[in-house]
């Protein structure tokens, strides 16, 4: 599907995915030898994206329980987290609320190169706005940290 | 290729496109009535970023020249940019630099929905990283508000 | 008045009048062809002045209910409540408390000029403080939007 | 003209006032006690606007030369300057411009009221927006600290 | 120990003290004539940390119970609380935690030099990081503000 | 000289060492399997900061002339950089210079227990404050990271 592909990208892709084309995109990325997890998380609390996403990776195996790896998974996670509020921090406390599609990626940043070891990559995606139903539109975020 | 496309989604898969995949997206995006651009732009000057964003979509029809559109397009590169900065506004400055591409989408937030007017999306993806070669990783930032 | 009358100028004045100045700001500007409203917020908590500003927002008809308006004075809200906050997001979290005064002023950003369309306004001036009782000082800040 | 007059206000009305008005702000603030300028920067620099405050400040004798006088006065206009930015610190650097009036008023927090000492207000009002003729709306920022 | 203290390094050396040489610190400072104090406080609850250096504060007399005081230990806190969040933030909306010592010293920029009147710095130092047993890093933040 | 010494703490020390102490703590450190490094960076200009940094871990082979060593190095100068500034990013672009020392201390964040890999610490301790001699504060930053 796309001969440009590196770690950020197929993190990126895998979140935006719609249900067809997500197991081309988990097929894809699993055959380039990377580690991959969709999954959701909505509230107006930014903790629970936090918690939903660590909880995720060590679960299915992302992430090994060592607090490098946790601090890494942390990290890509605040950075994600701070794209979408885009200058802003914060969710409920500035009136807002989210429901997002995660996804996590492990493996090397450019397909089959590994002198540069290990990253992970997080992107959120869906949408962000007012609790009010349909008064929202789309954001992304992506972080990325060696692991 | 998507059957849940909106203006966002469509923004960032057009900024993340391939060449090869690149056409297949503007064919569907401009199927559904949006316009749509992509341009690229590097630099250690993060105001050649919003100048490289904003003649584009000026030059392409994509926004009047207005102030309520320029402040539309302004806002989305402005909050692209910062969700690629991901807290630390900066580049040149924080000693790191940016090659990115860029797309401008314009429409209705979901395909076929006029109800809520125009809006415009703005996508930056690319590389960020030292100001040395390879040193760098991917970013991803959208932003999108009412024009 | 004020010969130099302006939409943020206008909404900035309402804020800081006295209740003997009130009406004659009301006056003005509503020959001018502004819809104004002026309201009252105090809390730790700051969502509290989103909500307060919105739903004033929407009770006195300045803002129609689709998501479009609702962005705008969101984003007015939000640019205003940053300025008060002057680089350090937060209420209680960082223990101080506001009392605060709002305006919303929409019309058109210079008096008469309708080419650019009709913008909203919002300023919050107050006091900002320790939960000490006179153990507080003035804040302003002010956000405009197309809406 | 105004019963409920206060620094952080006084400063504001000074900073907003018309010609025709500026001369009967100043006439009521020194009655009150206060030590008052205005003046006019604009700039993509955004130094300049801490420079011209500053010199300002010295030269009319606002501060005197001394540091813990010279920190009160930074962190005003620093202050001022966040709210006008919104959140995102910078003019030149995300292609934006500011054409503003400054005021600096020097006395108590509340007329008349001493037992809390001197304190110091800057606003900047004006204008922010791109680097094009007429494409941009008003901004306002207060900073207040003791002197 | 130190020939070149001054009243910052004071209270970062008072902050990173162990027992052992804690009780040499406090000799060492308040022979040159500063007011000092250690204290303890760990919370995912921003909140927490500000009153509790507060509260010491004015407990033992190192502020009086003046706004002007109370403003300039509440803004050392938040400089030092900005310091130890690096760039996001918050604690337990960001699910993270921390433990730490503070210290807080009252007394002139440098030692014997009262031209520049009195200045009070705080100090943050301890460990931040997941709410898990060990999975934290050490953080610094140092404040300081004319008193 | 410390019996709690970790990576950071010892980072800091460095930092705030005098001329007669510097020594000792290199030697402390050395003994418990850090490797250490101490320079002195002055600018207004934020990226001579990062330069001096880099440089100097580089050149004395802190980091390896990989990218995950690079983005370590990086983001931990970015995080106490972000200290220093307490929350409003920028040295001449918000009129104010710094002179710092410097640390960077590479090892284990506790010593002697490798189980969670090496780490790295930077810390930037000196002066803040206006471009006028002797119109400056302290400031303190410590960034770690996973290296």
């Amino acid at each position: 599907m796309n001969s440009s592909i590196k770690l950020g990208k197929l993190s990126a892709l895998l979140a935006l995915s719609s249900e067809e084309d997500e197991q081309a995109i988990y097929k894809m990325g699993r055959e380039l030898g990377y580690k991959m997890y969709k999954g959701r998380v909505g509230s107006m609390d930014s903790n629970k994206i936090f918690a939903a996403v660590e909880t995720a990776a060590k679960k299915e195996g992302l992430v090994k329980p060592l607090y490098r790896e946790e601090h890494a998974i942390y990290h890509s996670v605040l950075e994600a987290y701070n794209a979408i509020c885009r200058g802003q921090l914060g969710l409920g406390n500035v009136l807002r609320s989210a429901g997002l599609l995660f996804s996590i990626v492990r493996g090397p940043r450019i397909p089959g190169d590994y002198t540069d070891g290990e990253w992970i990559a997080v992107t959120l995606y869906g949408n962000m706005g007012a609790p009010i139903k349909g008064f929202e539109h789309e954001v992304i975020g992506l972080g990325i940290n060696p692991v």
